[in-house]
């Protein structure tokens, strides 16, 4: 059986999670307190030598990191991964974009407030991550309008990754209140067949 | 032909110019500088409206952004991207390794040292892009030891991805002493058929 080393509250398991549920794949699920370190231990690093969640262990001792690296390899061949030459590359180019302009500000952000890590060198880093986030949200606005899902107007893993932190970005502290057509997409992913929440492991 | 809208210094399009030069692909180049904000005018917004190169235009009003989804789609079906079902998921690890944990560092503060950008903000952020820099260093240095490439021991898009910015890491500040795993693999990579300079246009 798949193996999903993981921790809960993050956004970049749930992609997973939400992917192999959606699916209809059978999985395991083993939690690491990332706040206490267990993503840096020893065995863990044997995992993922970059000391981070998700992990997919395909079997035993054969594992992928990188969560839109691991949707990519579980939606191959299905619906959620366009067959089609130009629409794989923009799911990647998607998936890039989350993971360089998405992620490190606005899931940075809800990372440091939930968890009060918000030291002295992390404050001075707020304004460029917020002004970051906020941008990308403007570029996802602009995307949507007119579109229902990120590529090819079908429901994909494009929009299983930035739905991911995007559906909590206030618990950063984002104001989506702007953003109509992010919010009209985020309720239309919500209601694809088999969604589970952020909360459910 | 392949339209690539570039910036000669930045290690994003170097990635593309590469590939597209070791797999014989004729294109045409436009250049743009960023410092002037000709990525952010509304015309180049229409080809990325992430305003940023490389963007390589297959057609006429085609684009594609995101550098390291310019390479799957160009080297899908080459020597340069597997064919193995895990062993292209593990060269997207590493592309998204590189996006995630090593470009935001070692590229950015080449770049802001370079261009001389370094007001009081981005002087707060480097203690921590410093850090994170060598540790996405550290995490290249124990994976090569013991390998030729990342991935399945054959020269692939990881390693031109990986490269782009790792090459000039002591144009940032970055000290290479301590990493003779990635010196010779830098050696390596220069090495290949074909491989031109971040110079050459």
């Amino acid at each position: 059986m798949l193996r999903l080393h993981d921790y809960l509250p993050s956004g970049n398991g749930y992609k997973v999670r939400l992917l192999l549920t959606q699916l209809g794949l059978a999985f395991e699920r083993i939690n690491y307190d990332i706040d206490r370190g267990e993503t840096r231990t020893p065995q863990f690093l044997r995992k993922n030598p970059n000391g981070r969640v998700p992990v997919l262990e395909l079997e035993e001792g054969r594992f992928l990191a990188e969560s839109d690296a691991i949707l990519v390899y579980l939606a191959e061949g299905t619906p959620l991964l366009p067959q089609d030459r130009f629409a794989r590359a923009q799911v990647l180019q998607w998936l890039l974009f989350e993971q360089y302009s998405h992620e490190p500000n606005i899931a940075t952000l809800r990372y440091w407030i939930t968890h009060k890590l918000l030291d002295e060198e992390r404050r001075a880093m707020i304004p460029a991550k917020r002004r970051a986030g906020y941008a990308a949200l403007e570029v996802m606005e602009r995307h949507l309008d007119g579109r229902r899902f990120f590529v090819g107007e079908r429901y994909s893993i494009a929009d299983i990754a930035l739905y991911a932190y995007t559906h909590v970005a206030e618990e950063g502290e984002f104001n989506l209140a702007g953003y109509p057509m992010v919010k009209a997409w985020l309720a239309r992913v919500a209601a694809e067949p088999r969604h589970i929440p952020i909360t459910e492991g």
